[in-house]
């Protein structure tokens, strides 16, 4: 049976595709052109954020290729994230709209809350996107005492305005999802997290799609997105290059990043690259006409190490969010 | 500096002994003697649970002790915890009642969240106590949608009546008490934690203790109280036997016991040790006169393999509670 290059998601029955083009770490002065490249060889699914700071230029690549014929708004899913600083009920609307009138877009298919951290309010004028160190002080983290109920009653609020079409979660954990299952009115659709052969997740992700949550891998590629930014990231062995994934991508005649994408949807969970080079890109999206054997998964499983990138411990913020 | 053999709690500033007598299987036949001679040999904490199926013994235990003049009331730290089943806010109070009731005081010192999962309602003359799998059922857990801020609430409540001088909770990670901090009036006291050698979970414990929350160790000895449990403990190399702990006890000429437990000590983490020998309760109580060198505490260190064995994926429940 063919795999499928999309996942079905609860409630809207929109279909998510299984490979999406990741915002984080594009820079400004290159988002436009990159997005419109991404959606012009293919992409059908833009992964942004307001942290990623770029989502004016994100919006301009997005409304190009629509005005230029390549999608229809329909053809396209959008999704976007909830910054720490605005998960207070007063602030989930307001940064919501800021998203939505810089994308400019009249709705997101997709709206995730992007840490279970409430930060300290930030006003829009004062910094934006605003990081993890409040303005005021000079490094930690400041948090606020907004309840995720709260917060989740503010991301229906938004879906049941047909504003988002569907809302999820990122970086959540089991205990944390099991509590937000008990009063959510509207289920969340998506969970997103780091995925890749260091840190497998495997119970997390077979639970969750269990409870008929979709699974979205951010970092694919491992270390690679951190190794300016943290020890771990530096220190830890590149999967892109690593011996086992070269040896899987020879036998099948693909690049190594097509190996640890095509690990994760072979499970079922998206993927959402960045390359900044079309022909890379082209490639990245090239995973369903081909499958990895049973040894391969077999190889692949035997890295797992339980080795976490994207920690707010490892930024030096004293939270450690997955003990 | 000498080393506290009590810490100090939030709000009440009830002093919590380090060394406590934990009850968990202890059989009933057995645990009104156990419990007196606990307190006879200088326990002066009782750690139980409703899940144990043993309160109305313990509580003989303890009034005895009483009756005999070896302890006063107000001398003796009482822990018990809330099963469940009972996390409706309907149901919080009248499970602590029976609780209370069976154990025969008029109130307990610290009353913990057994658990962060919310399980369907067993009335008490149908199940008691009801344990994990539903009586409707053959295996696994039946769900309840009880969101944590009511039960929380339902505990605030037992505590404002002075019926709990303190409330805690047990198994909670840094992800849903981060949530719970947001919400609670009355901030949780303790958190209780499986914690040994194999699973040191450094950075929870640092993390918790930053937020004024005391910690508590189960499972000290590690695989020794689930070797007839789950897989897991029964194929870990036992903790007690371990030639590093071995070591470490003969040149301190104490037991391989008094290492394990003193290791938790000198991190300001309480101890639950269960024992029904009435030597071996008292070894274990002796952990104040004297302390582990750097060195050992680096071999120890060494020792972690983030190997978990209190888990309901473990127990055939099909969720990943710490995922």
């Amino acid at each position: 049976m063919a795999q499928k290059n999309f996942v079905e998601l609860t409630r809207t029955n929109d279909k998510m595709p299984l490979v999406g083009f990741g915002c984080w770490k594009v820079d400004q002065k290159d988002a436009e052109e990159t997005i419109y490249n991404a959606i012009k060889v293919g992409y059908r699914l833009i992964d942004g954020a307001c942290d990623y700071g770029n989502e004016v230029e994100v919006g301009r690549g997005i409304r190009k290729a629509i005005a230029d014929g390549i999608v229809k708004r329909e053809e396209i899913f959008v999704t976007t994230k909830l910054w720490n600083t605005y998960h207070n009920k007063a602030n989930v609307r307001p940064a919501f709209d800021k998203q939505l009138a810089d994308l400019g877009l009249d709705y997101v298919d997709l709206y995730l809350i992007h840490f279970p951290i409430p930060l300290q309010h930030v006003e829009h004028d004062v910094c934006y996107p605003p990081g993890w160190v409040h303005p005021t002080k000079t490094s930690g983290i400041l948090l606020e005492a907004s309840p995720m109920q709260d917060c989740w009653r503010e991301m229906e609020k938004i879906a049941e305005a047909g504003l988002a079409r569907n809302i999820g979660i990122s970086n959540f954990n089991v205990q944390l999802i099991l509590d937000l299952l008990t009063y959510a009115k509207i289920k969340p659709a998506v969970l997103q997290i780091e995925l890749h052969p260091y840190l497998q997740q495997k119970r997390l992700v077979e639970w969750v799609q269990s409870q008929g949550i979709a699974v979205t891998a951010y970092s694919s590629f491992g270390p690679a997105s951190f190794a300016q930014l943290t020890d771990d990231g530096r220190n830890a062995k590149p999967l892109l290059d690593h011996e086992v994934i070269q040896a899987i991508a020879k036998k099948h005649d693909k690049t190594t990043a097509q190996v640890l994408l095509r690990w994760s949807v072979e499970r079922n969970v998206a993927v959402i690259p960045k390359s900044m080079h079309v022909e890379r890109m082209t490639t990245n999206r090239d995973l369903f006409s081909w499958s990895l054997g049973a040894d391969d998964i077999k190889d692949i499983t035997a890295l797992e190490m339980g080795l976490r990138f994207n920690n707010p411990d490892s930024y030096g913020m004293a939270l450690p969010l997955f003990a």
